[in-house]
């Protein structure tokens, strides 16, 4: 039941039961709408929003659940129920009745206590074995036009602004379950799918107004679910982005606080300083720690105070409900060191104990490893601190990818940057948990990084296929989407071809597509189909020789008996602009007997002897 | 005793003892030349070469030690003598006999076994309380003309040559002990000084051809002990320079080599790959990290396979040999990681067992924290590697200082490197034991590196002055030595100036210096005494703030008991090209209720209210 669904049926129920009550509780809100029996925590914090619900008391008639305690805040319009559920208990509607201080029934609530699916707590998050396709909702295919405007938020559709809706929603996405399978995607990371009722640019998702409400114009939380569920009959997760750090200015909470607290610097702007540094630095400051966490990113973007410990609770609520609501794989979580950092703690802490098997992946945009490494689960920290966050998302190897691939070639640079940052893996306690990259929606595409050169991208790709950590393909990189000349995010983010009735191409028939497109997604389908059933490019050994001349070589190889019946895979990039005879005797340990191999993505049939012959800038798969 | 003396004495000894010995044994050298009792290890692993030494056996009439074996090795010139010395043995000359397989005593070595300094195994090595003074010696000073050409050694003086011999000597670094103390150097650290008998390039000193004999163009072993003999009476200590990885071709070993194995690759030139990353890389492989250990550097240096546990003794005993000998305050270990792994292990653990508060740097030149920081003893490795080395050369942070200082400033570029290299100090085990550096004598000088600019370069001294760490400068720094226009090692080490009696100029007395050489040499002075009398320097609490607008601000505080009666020191270092106001507020926590400070060079007072106005390009070292 969706919180809509809830104040419907509050409404009724209240009529129904206590036709008094209505007149005299305003309730706007119950938080999490609603909640399952069996979960690992009892705990359940609602949150009530209403009209002075501080001079109300709380009774429950039910003995599956106990009210704990009744907190308010320095917001009489606020209450939170601290409720303990028994393990025990069924699903069904739990009654809560909200009484006047002499005691008097005013009115009830009866909230929905659902069964959870079979196996729900054990769901295997994405992993190595899974290629994750990013999609911008709004810029990826409009499968609904009549939701392009919806007249309770403001914003409307405007196909000739950068910064503008152009009405890419999620039956869109339904739509083109077919083609995302097709490619060879196992999992879905859509940007941010709850309202953004902003004044402009809530295309973007990123300013969410309602944490319990997807946007009307990307769909409903039901639409969501369908997505969900007819993506998993494909073998394909969602994964939810999901933002701790801040809301959007349009939020409800911005005009009447939950507490005071609840936003840091109240209702005023004041900016972050970006100093990621500062949370770990040894020598680092407080102000400069507070400078990070407390600021915001824009105006436009209050920045939430995780640490007003209902609001905390209140966001790790709502995770685990839209994990169990929509059924997700993972969560990857926006803008990973910005928020509190004993709240990340407590939030991955607290999601992964319902969800062992789950994953999550941060975001922290930095190029240097080390600071990267700092959040991932298991890295023994000098300052003790503690994360059980599985994924980070590698922005070290996309830095090194890109340089690799463009720089000319020396001792120093050119490929060996990409076998350098390798090297230093140990830094990270679990590398192949990495989300990586060659691009995705906050930067200029790949192929535009690459200079638009078709035999580069393909490369990139081919490495992020082959090489350790979970591939993450931002929509579009299959047929050379780029954005020449500008970095403008509104362009990177281009509408999908094919995915507007008025497209004269599309890559989902692949009708009018240029023979590079055409030719790269041929490349890009072909590789993640061999990728999905070769379990020795999920978690084979990985093993890599220095770069010689331009050349760099490795192989995955077999590490278990699981593996005993794959074959090795040995992949040679080569980034010189000529062709380059390679000698293989170096390799010998690894080839072993082997004389032939096959090209994953020709089909053709390789002599090993002596030397390969490879053409210019091309990462050669070889199949053994 | 030195080698050459015992050599002498073996001859005369011989003849006394028994005269048909010395036509009969061709005994060309015992090494070590002679040891100590009462040494933590009671082993001692002697090396005979001679002719035909494999044909004797060796007997003791002394009860104060014992052969536990004698063993041979492939070339029967060589024979290695393991003994065992008692706890309680006295210092003496102790006698070996070799004989004749049939039971003849042929020759009789009287072996020096001497008393060793008070508290030698507790001499404490260079830290954080110093700074190290890097001298070429061959360019600093020429203290002894009749040395510059001697008739054994081929290459002579040629001062008209980038890569030739110049003089320079260690009387030249005995006579300049005043103004290496009159600038607060308190560490001295001699690019090496033993014989190079090679045919060109061997002021370079990197060729080693023999490990016990100090080359006579340099002077001898008995000079160098004065050196530090004379040193250590000014409160300076001596480093030496020690090469693990490779010797000059001219070494005899090259000609009578004591093992097969005892060079790489024998006597053929086979490069190293230099992928010092291999070494640690958990994706590597053996292919890569043989072709770093056993490559050779150029063909005039081959290199030593540590391998062979005869010459991993040999270079182990070599380093105790010297630091007992000359009374050392620490080593520097050229091309640390080229040596074969495992034996560095060996070496650092033997040595600093024999001394435990010594001091040990390694030469780690990468500018990746997480490839330098591997080796430092107390880091926690993925491999479970183990070293016993204190210290690292810090090449990042010299990297960050030069990019601080001339990039232009931005939120990303500039002087934020500095800042955002020391947060993630995380990385090492010891951050404090780093040596850290401006320039050494493999790169541009520093004053080169920051474009002649005289106020950059204050700016970098007073950052290794005050920062972490382990400050080194190299020779000429503190008179603005440069290398306009080119990178040639031979102009980077030129002549100190004062250093030859044709010299116009003179940073000993400072004549004849143009007005901004005496200007930093005045500014070096200050800097140096300063720090040598602050151990808040030396170890108080660093604290650092997130760079704002080209501005770093960073702290050294007390930290324990012993730092109570110190003074807090504030250094501000504005790198824009104009003056800077800075609000003070931001670093009230710090600053307390100080209202007064004292620029610790100018000697002026500072009254801290509001806002401090800081020249361009300056850094402030504030004392309060």
């Amino acid at each position: 039941m969706t919180k809509k669904n809830v104040l419907f049926y509050l409404i009724i129920s209240s009529i129904f039961i206590n036709p008094v009550a209505f007149a005299e509780v305003n309730l706007r809100s119950v938080e999490p709408p609603s909640w399952w029996v069996g979960m690992s925590s009892q705990k359940l914090q609602l949150m009530l929003h209403g009209d002075k619900l501080a001079n109300y008391q709380v009774t429950t008639s039910s003995n599956s659940w106990q009210i704990e305690s009744v907190e308010t805040s320095d917001n009489a319009n606020y209450l939170f129920i601290n409720l303990r559920i028994n393990d025990n208990a069924k699903a069904g509607n739990y009654p809560l009745t909200l009484r006047s201080k002499d005691g008097k029934a005013i009115h009830t609530i009866n909230y929905s206590l659902n069964q959870r699916r079979k196996n729900s707590a054990n769901r295997e998050g994405f992993n190595s074995s899974d290629v994750i396709y990013l999609i911008t909702p709004d810029r990826f295919v409009n499968g609904d036009y009549s939701n392009d405007t919806v007249a309770s938020l403001s914003e409307g559709i405007n196909r000739e602004y950068e910064g503008g809706r152009y009405g890419g929603d999620i039956q869109g996405i339904i739509d083109s379950l077919d083609f995302i399978e097709s490619v060879g995607y196992t999992q879905i990371w859509l940007n941010p799918v709850l309202e953004n009722a902003q004044e402009k640019y809530s295309y973007h998702g990123y300013s969410t107004t309602d944490y319990y409400q997807v946007d009307e114009r990307f769909g409903s939380n039901e639409l969501y679910r369908e997505l969900s569920s007819k993506a998993k009959q494909k073998g394909i997760g969602l994964i939810k982005d999901i933002i701790l750090n801040h809301i959007g200015s349009g939020h409800p909470w911005m005009r009447d606080m939950p507490n005071n607290d609840w936003i840091n610097h109240g209702t005023q702007f004041v900016s972050t300083n970006h100093r990621r540094e500062s949370l770990h630095d040894p020598y680092g400051t407080e102000e400069d720690r507070e400078g990070m966490a407390s600021g915001w990113f824009v105006p436009t973007m209050p920045d939430l105070n995780q640490r007003n410990e209902k609001l905390a609770t209140y966001l790790i609520q709502n995770s685990i409900w839209w994990v169990e609501y929509a059924d997700l794989s993972g969560i990857r979580l926006d803008t990973y060191p910005y928020p509190d950092k004993d709240f990340l703690t407590r939030y991955t802490r607290e999601v992964m104990a319902e969800y062992p098997n789950l994953n999550i992946v941060g975001e922290e945009w930095s190029l240097n490893p080390i600071t990267v490494a700092y959040w991932q689960k298991g890295k023994q920290r000098h300052d003790n601190y503690e994360s059980y966050l599985r994924s980070v998302m590698d922005f070290p190897l996309q830095d090194a990818v890109v340089k690799g691939l463009k720089e000319k070639e020396s001792w120093s640079d050119g490929i060996t940057k990409i076998y350098q940052t390798l090297a230093t893996d140990f830094v990270y306690a679990h590398p192949e948990e990495l989300v990586i990259f060659p691009d995705n929606h906050d930067m200029s595409r790949i192929h535009t990084q690459l200079d638009h050169d078709p035999k580069l991208t393909k490369m990139a790709l081919a490495f992020f296929a082959t090489t350790r950590g979970i591939p993450q393909i931002f929509y579009g990189t299959e047929v050379l989407m780029d954005n020449p000349g500008t970095d403008s995010h509104g362009i990177i983010r281009s509408e999908f071809p094919g995915g507007w009735k008025d497209h004269q191409a599309s890559a989902l028939t692949g009708k009018g597509l240029s023979p590079d497109a055409k030719s790269m997604l041929e490349f890009t389908r072909k590789l993640f189909t061999w990728r999905k059933s070769n379990p020795l490019i999920h978690n084979g050994k990985l093993t890599h020789y220095a770069p010689q001349d331009g050349v760099y070589v490795y192989f995955r190889t077999r590490e278990s008996k699981a593996h005993q019946s794959y074959k090795q895979v040995m992949v040679i990039m080569n980034k010189n602009d000529q062709d380059t005879e390679v000698k293989l005797e170096r390799f010998n340990k690894m080839l072993g007997n082997a004389t032939r191999a096959t090209n994953i993505i020709s089909g053709q049939d390789y002599i090993l002897k002596d030397t390969i012959m490879l053409p210019s800038k091309t990462a050669l798969v070889l199949e053994f």
